[in-house]
């Protein structure tokens, strides 16, 4: 079976994480899957909200939004229709929930970090690389306010790694990475966001088109398993490397 | 193991599934897992949202909402706050896209139902109370409408019957049907809803408090499995007693 | 003159006050006038809004809401539309208003009470149903604050008790109690709300076709009088017997 | 006893109606009850609000809203707000119910006349100066309506005239037109809408402090009666008059 | 050249200035440029907005609104709309920049004036007539204050004077004050903020219909003094006279 | 004198313009005013607003938003506080306009063009970036509409040119471009929006900190009107290279 872009079921597209692409932020990273193009800064204040004031823990929250026109044809802006959407709410929490999976809050002290995830292109996927990129804009504000003394020296509040993928049932088959054609037809679309050393933090899996069993669920959980790895390799390699300098 | 309400790890809390609590709705359900207490509605009407128009099919989609006081403590109002949070939007999608995962929308014509799920009382699950509740008032609406002849005598609208049950792990051990005082300390919450053959429609899955492994995940499917099964013969049952009559 | 539902102009409806519906709730009520059935809900909260800090008195306040599936046929949620309509308001603001007449709220101590009263079914007469229901709510609310300590033993918050009825010119003749077909082509529809002891608390009479004379009005209120006397009635038997065990 | 402004209980402030005080509505009243102003603009469009469409029947509606520096001290602006309050809802359907009491929407033909009533000082009684004036604005849009020809010469919307008045018992004592300084202190507010036959429209009576018995209620009523005769002489003036010509 | 109401190219609309038009606002004028009547309510309130707390500035801010009616035909209201719109959130914080160039808020101490412009009857200028109005209602405030002795007796917070005209090309000729029939048909529409000395506080030109070149700039501008000019000498007088008095 | 980066009085920062940065898009530009970066989509979709059904005529309009962590400290999202703030609203309604002064409506037919302008990253100066970066984004949609044959072959909507530059007064001195730290101390800040051939189209100056003399402004404008002119170069340069290839 070959897919639409000729990949095979396992092949993820291209994955491209630009480090430090903002010079204000404390953590930014542009996260590429393909065509879609999400940018991601993470924002470190201190003081936590009102509902953790004085608990001696910190806080990390994410914000999900599509530009009007990132999509092949525009979309109404929410702020302009005075609400935010269901998918935009619910994806938003998706990213938060995800990345503090590995986050010890009680290292973080009484700081705040918001994740804002803003597609500025969108061909599928736009959630998978939204939690991929924030980890690594994460690990970067984090190191940022180590040196700016905002946490202690010692404190460790990452206490390990996160990555996202889809995997989805497309024309009876499973394959991994769908762009947006294969996620408007999949019989079944499939969020798995998995930590570094391969346990799950959250399975979302839908049927669009007809109920799956267990054994099309294990073929999924499998490719999700793999792609993830290999998500967690790439954000390792980015990490490594120097980023593009901020200008300050 | 014993839990905190002597029920064992495979054990639901009692389920009582009343039809016909309303007198004008064409279905509707008082849902009862335990004391989470949920008052389905199905409404039936003619026509389609404007995006569906003229294409020949229905719609089934779902509202859900929390009384103020159907909780510990009091919570505002989302009329009153002036927007719908995120946790209501989320599961008001996830209950539409459920039942019409077991709906021929061809079948129902140019129709709309809606399910309205207001929880009365909430004490964990109350989303899967009100997919599992949801399914019978919309039997009845779908019912109903065959008899006033809205839409054909030989149309069938239904491909199936769906339930939906949580899982979790609760002091590192798994277990089914949540209620609150397990749900707010579970490691992993985990939502499944299962069509009445055993295939899977949604799982959601989040670990709340560390990751979870690939065997731990397939001990939580196999309750969710036996549990949806259980849910299921509820149904019938109560689809096969005589209900309370409407006062139309 | 015979009503449509065979009552003579002076007969209400059954009335039904079913006490402790809830388990949380520090007082609740399942109030039915005939098929218009109202939950109400007393939240009992330390602390008063912002402009009574300090003032050492207390306050009674109440939210009114229709599920959207109370009536005949499905109107819109309040919360998907964004904003709180006029008639809700409306209501909302009599229910507090007629509550806190007999009420002292300096024997309250800085507490509130939230009285949530949300028609499960509506067939006329919400409104005075509601305010009926929550003064029995309000009572065990205060009763179960007496218990906890919240507020002092001798305190006497309450200074009387309050009920209400409906009444209206139909088909030239005056009659209580109106249901939905009724109120729906009354030439005239008031509401009467009255202490136990017989004197007026609010009168909002409306001409919906056609001026009244201030001889009808006499016959509207003697009817009111004598209506709100027998609902007295039932609210002290309902108080007086032993209510269903909340499960706390 | 004397009122601390010097009137007797039975003596209503100086009432001044100014028509056309606007140069572009079909008719404008400036209407003050003593220090309290409203501006009242009454705007015939052709064509009825979407549910009335086609059934050949006109509507009369009006929208009530207090400029923020009205008061004593700035309020915020309902507009900044993003909401409409509570009383301001209740106000406005207050007025366009009263107008519609004697209007004969069939005779109006399918047009909408809405009467904008914007408070420029509020002294107390705002709502009955709203009325009162409203009803000279509407005769004054209907004969603006007939000269052009956009209703029939001989159809007869006006089925009689409206006026109202406030009563209230102050220390005791049961007075007339309250201002602000009685308002705010009164036991009892009512306020009363009757036709220029001397029936009722609309009474809407609440006891702020402390319930009122039969008897009271009717010298309240006795002072209503003679207040809103006197009013309708004071429009009946006004209306005979040659109007302030306005500049098209 | 003759203008379409017979004004020359130089000459404004007859200006009227009516001090102390309200009773409660402790700076109130209505003022008139022809037929446009704006009613400007200065309110001075002790404290700051929270970002300005403890820095010992005080703060001088806007809103501006157009009554419904103002118009020659009927607008929705921005607060039943729900949201302000942007015009007037422009509107509102060019009056409020305006009128801070000339207010030294170090000598106003922690307290806010807010200049509620709330047009009553439009007909072109509205905005210039706000700023123009609003200037001698600040100056009264302000002396209220200084009566009361909530600023220091010794305190100057006016540094100049304040005034705006509107200038534009009509059919191809500069004018100044355009009304709304020249308005809504200007090639060119310019507002011009200045002070009392002559130099420009505000320049907004805005090309309606094809660009306008450097010396139709220079015309425009040169217009706008000298109208400006004249609207000082305009406040002055008016500030020079005994106003209405207050009742307060 | 110095600027604080380096440049001469008279000097823009350097300026990138990118097109085709998205693929979706009829015509998109990243646009840079040195760290100031604006993504500008240009969408072209057949129909116009309501308003101007049935005229023949198109229609362009403008959404500006910035990201919440464009700037130095991260700003709420417009979207999540419901509502459009003023500063929004007016740089959006400017760009509009803007553009339309160089659109013959007639020319494009019913069909709109929205430039969303986004600002990723905010260093002073974003409305002019974003004008002089939506103009050649429009030229791109234009030509892209006339290559699908959405607009007449020989049709010429594009009547000229626009391009804009901010001019200030920066420690008594005029500038251009300014930059963040520049605009927030500068004495005046004006936004100049001229045509290629040196008119202009909308004047916006505001003394920030004291008025400003008509010498003042004539250097002002000769600083803008030597800025606009290399803008337009600039422009022209991009529209004359080889775009980046679109991915349809």
């Amino acid at each position: 079976m070959t897919r639409h872009d000729g990949r095979t079921p396992d092949q993820t597209r291209e994955v491209r994480i630009t480090r430090n692409w903002l010079d204000h932020a404390e953590g930014s990273v542009l996260v590429e899957f393909g065509r879609t193009r999400v940018l991601v800064a993470a924002s470190f204040t201190e003081g936590v909200p009102r509902w953790l004031k004085g608990k001696g823990t910190g806080w990390v929250t994410s914000e999900y939004e599509m530009l009007p026109r990132s999509t092949n044809t525009r979309s109404d802006r929410e702020s302009r229709k005075g609400k935010v959407g269901g998918r935009t709410h619910e994806i938003s929490r998706l990213i938060g929930r995800s990345l503090r999976a590995i986050i010890d809050t009680k290292a973080l002290g009484e700081n705040t970090i918001v994740l804002d995830c803003d597609v500025l292109q969108a061909d599928g996927g736009t959630r998978t690389a939204s939690i991929t990129g924030a980890y690594v804009a994460l690990v970067d504000a984090i190191e940022d306010a180590r040196a700016k003394g905002l946490i202690r020296k010692d404190a460790q509040p990452l206490t390990g790694s996160i990555a996202a993928v889809s995997v989805g049932i497309v024309k009876g088959e499973a394959v991994i990475d769908l762009d947006y054609p294969e996620d408007s037809t999949a019989e079944t679309d499939m969020n798995v966001v998995m930590t570094g050393d391969g346990r799950f933090v959250e399975i979302q899996g839908t049927a669009e088109d007809g109920a799956f069993d267990r054994d099309m669920l294990n073929r999924l959980l499998d490719k999700a398993t793999v792609g993830c790895a290999e998500l967690t390799r790439l954000q390792q390699e980015a990490l490594a490397a120097t980023p593009r300098k901020r200008v300050l």
